[in-house]
């Protein structure tokens, strides 16, 4: 019998991240002879393929094979089952689960699989922003269980900002403030309504370009709202320390006009944005007045435990004023670094660098665990 | 008998970054009750501490002890001897050696240690940057042992650059170019003399400040021979994956008129350097009428395999022009993240951040031996 460690690889989700996660494990499966890596399971909320005595399931033509694919999604407990049991069998194994959705449903279920020594890579927010009970839960199973939890995408895709922060964290440095443009379609917006030169459009103009180019939401208010940037700063103010209870326990500013939050669609909120130009156009004016630019970014104060999203004016000649396209900016303000931040910047958003970050959480894990 | 895992920690250099490290490392040992750290081995080019039954060496006041010890340094190979030893007695033991020098002489028995199974973390470049055979030999010995080496601040000191750069390459993107500043005393030199706005002092003023703040070697020629950064962007390339055979095998420019290579001493250097201030302020100058300024870096084409080190123009709106203080920035140009680079920017000298490399590069470690 061969004595090369095996890991057993379950996946949910197939939709943009998980295609392009699908594309680089097979990289990984064949440029890494050890562990030898094997598709076990892999949904969408519809189908499922997988085999009950765990056989290898070829990754080739899954994507296509799903569709028309017999088999359900197993309830998440049974899932859970079915993957413990995996390891129990014959030579030893071990289970990583990559969650490639953004479900609440499958995030409240983490602690369950890491108790049964289930590795978990994600780029879903929704475990590390919901109830800082969860936050709690999912650590105390992983600490327990000695199963991995990696959530590397879930801020800035696959820009290296968690593992930063926690490096920062972990060999004793005092993190002072964060603060940085979050959002890729954020970026996109302001860098096009109010850039560093020249005037810019109106901001309904500019929304519906950005959702033109799908750089929003099929809702665009799902964008404005701030609630993504929210959720990406409750967990950096959490792995800063502070027990931040959920994404709507500071103060989030909301660029949707309150008389278009119950507009019954995105399409009606995009016909009746222009109504409500003026309001975001004296914003950009007043701050030009000072010779700065307006940007819709999250903070973090640690020392006076402050977290807020929302509109901030900017010096042109700020890091945060000249971003380009949709790439977002972090800077991490610490003891050791004084005055001058350490900045991460670049795509925050899209297929292939979320999946990066989703791919390289999987390494960390495979790295550990055989 | 406990079954708390021991690693056992051996370090060699006790100067700015060795007593940076120290004090990471207490913090480590106080914050993790597992695995047991320990201090086993410490030592300078002089004098060393420690014990023949590897009992802990207690760390409070072991740096004012060194010196009037009346231990002297162990042999390299009789180092690599007894530390393997001690992965024999009792109970399991990992044993990690720190180099906190710049030595090339340690950094050729890197193999050796690697072969008996000790891990290494270092910031220094001289194993790296060296012969293309000793890079092959140290990571050659890491595969066969399973013993770990990790190298984080031997480029941009804490900076997440190396990490960053193996995640891109290990998850299958494309790294076209890498570009950057990759010298904090460059950094400074340059963003005094040529600033973004302003005029900036005459060059030789502005390398003597820089030495008189101690952001240079003790001899300024150090620096300004561009081999720091030659030896960064050797690591970097071979990471990327051209096999470049040495930091003399590319195009390095040198600051070092001419005419002053053979000055006896620094001092003489720095005397004498005023007599050719115009050479410099020409190149500001030609900058200057393209509304451009001067700056010194390196830079990766993958494609192409052209490695170079030297000035350059850039737009005064470029980010490597609007750098601040002694700071490094290193762009990733890749497949995946298109026109827009993955940007790291920051501190890349001084003890603290540099030990953090070293540190958070021994947590990787520890995460992945007990």
């Amino acid at each position: 019998m061969s004595s090369t460690p095996q890991v057993l690889i379950a996946i949910i989700g197939a939709g943009g991240v998980g295609k392009c996660f699908l594309s680089q494990f097979e990289f990984l499966a064949r440029k890494r002879p050890s562990p030898k890596l094997s598709l076990t399971y892999i949904c969408t909320s519809k189908k499922a393929i997988y085999n009950t005595d765990y056989s290898p399931i070829p990754t080739e033509n899954v994507l296509s094979s799903l569709p028309s694919s017999s088999q359900t999604p197993l309830e998440l407990p049974k899932l859970a089952d079915y993957l413990a049991s995996a390891t129990q069998t014959g030579s030893t194994k071990e289970v990583v689960l990559v969650d490639n959705t953004s479900s609440q449903d499958v995030a409240e279920a983490y602690p369950l699989f890491l108790s049964f020594g289930i590795s978990i890579v994600t780029p879903n927010k929704k475990a590390f922003s919901g109830s800082y009970k969860l936050w709690q839960d999912i650590f105390e199973a992983s600490s327990k269980s000695g199963a991995k939890v990696y959530h590397e995408s879930s801020v800035g895709a696959g820009l290296p900002v968690i593992s930063t922060l926690k490096d920062l964290v972990d060999t004793g440095d005092e993190v002072t403030k964060i603060e940085g443009v979050f959002s890729g379609t954020m970026s996109f917006l302001f860098n096009s309504f109010a850039p560093t030169s020249g005037t810019g459009g109106k901001w309904s103009a500019e929304v519906k370009k950005a959702k033109e180019l799908g750089y929003t939401e099929p809702d665009p208010r799902d964008d404005l709202n701030g609630l993504d940037v929210a959720r990406k700063l409750t967990i950096l103010a959490r792995l800063s320390g502070l027990p931040v209870e959920s994404p709507s326990s500071f103060p989030v500013q909301s660029l949707i006009p309150t008389e278009l939050e119950s507009a019954s669609s995105g399409e009606e909120f995009l016909q009746r944005l222009p109504e409500f130009d003026s309001q975001m156009e004296e914003t950009k004016v007043a701050a030009e007045k000072e010779g700065k630019v307006v940007r819709f970014v999250g903070s973090i104060d640690v020392a006076s435990k402050q977290v807020k999203v929302g509109l901030e004016k900017f010096d042109r000649s700020h890091p945060i004023a000249s971003l380009k396209g949709s790439d977002n900016i972090i800077s991490f303000y610490t003891k050791r670094y004084g005055s001058n931040p350490l900045i991460i910047q670049g795509a925050g958003a899209g297929g292939e660098v979320t999946a990066m970050g989703v791919t390289s959480d999987l390494l960390k894990v495979l790295s550990q665990i055989v």
